[in-house]
């Protein structure tokens, strides 16, 4: 049987970031695709997820997953339709969702994809809303910050894929939700669409005080995705038994030297000590994969009612992708960044 | 009924320390003990228990409970013998535990009053490792830590009170366990007492050095107690899904400001980040002494069969409370430091 020759686009790590990522650091290329084989699927991506945590494996420095090696393509999640398949379990024209990476183009055995939901409005939603980002905050919040309806909750990264989602889940819990986000453009789009109790801008001199006058009651989960001044202004406003869900800390991730001044490792000891609160890591692959049923059930009614909202910053085109990424790692973007790859 | 004039000795809280406390902020006072009314018993302290989280109670800093009032006895927990009874749950000789103060008596309702446990070699057992101390290692250890055999536990403050059952009662659940104390003569007899497969003088130059090659595979469980550099050293040793119990940081207790230097904050953070591990501070009165009975059930046993040793530093005397404090909080003692007080 001959085969069309198809020609990949694809991302690959040209070298390792020193602080933030530049566009030196990528590489496009061009490659034709193997010919499949039995059991197989050729996928061609629709949509590229970029997420923060893609910044992890540009360093080499440890981490909960292997780094990207140089030259090979940058590692993502993407949302896909099936153009060939010679596996059972996947047909022409199937959607489906993967870590398949930054390109145009793949192949794949079928073991590290997921059938997309149906009927979606956009299959972005797969790689958004009801995809990695939107597991990572409702399992997130749901499992380890447990919330309780009148409790109060603090999120950075507001108006993000993850942040959106666990505010919003969190409100229809019944807790008093206040987001942080940079700038009063997201602020309101945070307050007036998500309808979170308030939004605090992080680029505000009084950022401290205006935080703490948003939580008269305190902090009783805050779900940490950045880390730095954010965390800083959070410790002193836990309450008993608080918890902090951990999956994220975007302003560190550039950073290539501990900040000097005070070391607050004790503040936050002190802290969790005192008031018998809990931090905890998790990674959403290892810890909730297992759990997608549950998640869905509970999500995609919600966003088909309109009760979790979600915005989208699509970017056209895998070449664009780099300088969107760097973007999002200074939070450029405005909602769930994703990339529109054909 | 004439009742015979006692008279009480004790310790109150003259001023608040600046770092570490001074003999000049306790006073010992002599007083009348007021008649005993229906419902009352009246006790003499057998044994005060010193512990480190009493520097917290000195200062008027936020905690989890509130601070003693300056010319207040200092609260302490003691095992007690009742002398007089005008509450039908208690007898004349009965043994009782509670937090009755630094005072050769005191008068109870007997609602803050639990019963010793029965037939001790030492009364002194029921506030150390029967007590508190005790309660705080092994509920700390089994709830939070979830020891697993063949794993790797580290614990500071290795010879005191907490230290010493946290740790053996981990090598009798079958991990590798690693302690942490000053001085040479403390780390033998962890090593050759207690049965820990190592032991690291946190006052060698080279203290981070010999604690990584103490631990080959990695910790598991830290048990936190001491904070300061300790932990520091330990942070990049943690595995994966690692858990920290936090119960105290004595390292920090008479700290007057922030150290200055690297903010090893984001360590922290990052490190729980990757490695999906859990810190969770925990107050033993608050967390577990609902579940007394198992705590008891599992250690009287291991008690009285030697599996489970102590060491007591007995000091004589209540006028001798003060100073032996101040040292506690410098080390100075081997072994649980208890006062004799009659």
């Amino acid at each position: 049987m001959t085969q069309e020759l198809i020609l990949n686009q694809r991302v690959v790590l040209a070298s390792r970031p020193q602080g933030a990522p530049t566009p030196e650091n990528f590489r496009l290329e061009r490659e034709a695709l193997p010919d499949l084989q039995d059991g197989q699927v050729q996928l061609r991506t629709l949509y590229l997820s970029l997420d923060p945590y893609m910044r992890g494996r540009m360093s080499d420095a440890p981490s909960y997953a292997a780094p990207v090696e140089i030259d090979a393509v940058m590692e993502g999640g993407a949302v896909s339709v099936v153009e060939q398949s010679r596996n059972p379990k996947f047909k022409e024209g199937d959607l489906v969702v993967g870590q398949t990476g930054w390109q145009t183009h793949s192949i794949s055995d079928g073991s590290n994809l997921l059938m997309a939901p149906k009927d979606l409005p956009s299959p972005s939603m797969a790689v958004g809303v009801l995809g990695m980002p939107g597991i990572t905050g409702y399992m997130g919040l749901m499992d380890i910050g447990k919330p309780k309806a009148g409790e109060t909750l603090v999120v950075a990264a507001a108006s993000g894929a993850v942040g959106s989602v666990v505010g919003q889940v969190a409100k229809l819990n019944g807790l008093r939700v206040v987001g942080v986000a940079g700038g009063e453009d997201k602020c309101r789009y945070v307050v007036d669409e998500l309808g979170f109790d308030a939004c605090i801008d992080h680029r505000s001199d009084d950022f401290a005080e205006q935080l703490k006058a948003a939580v008269p009651n305190g902090i009783d989960i805050y779900f940490e995705l950045v880390g730095g001044k954010v965390l800083e202004s959070v410790i002193p406003l836990l309450n008993e038994r608080a918890r902090v869900p951990l999956c994220g800390l975007i302003a560190h991730y550039n950073a290539q030297s501990e900040p000097e001044g005070a070391n607050r490792l004790p503040l936050l000891m002190r802290t969790l000590l005192t008031k018998r609160a809990k931090i905890q890591g998790f990674i959403v692959y290892e810890e909730y994969y297992h759990r997608l049923d549950e998640f869905m059930q509970a999500m995609i009614p919600l966003v088909k009612d309109g009760k979790v909202k979600f915005r989208e910053d699509v970017v056209e085109g895998l070449e664009n992708a780099p300088d969107a990424f760097i973007g999002l790692l200074d939070g450029k973007n405005f909602g769930k960044l994703v990339v529109k790859v054909s």
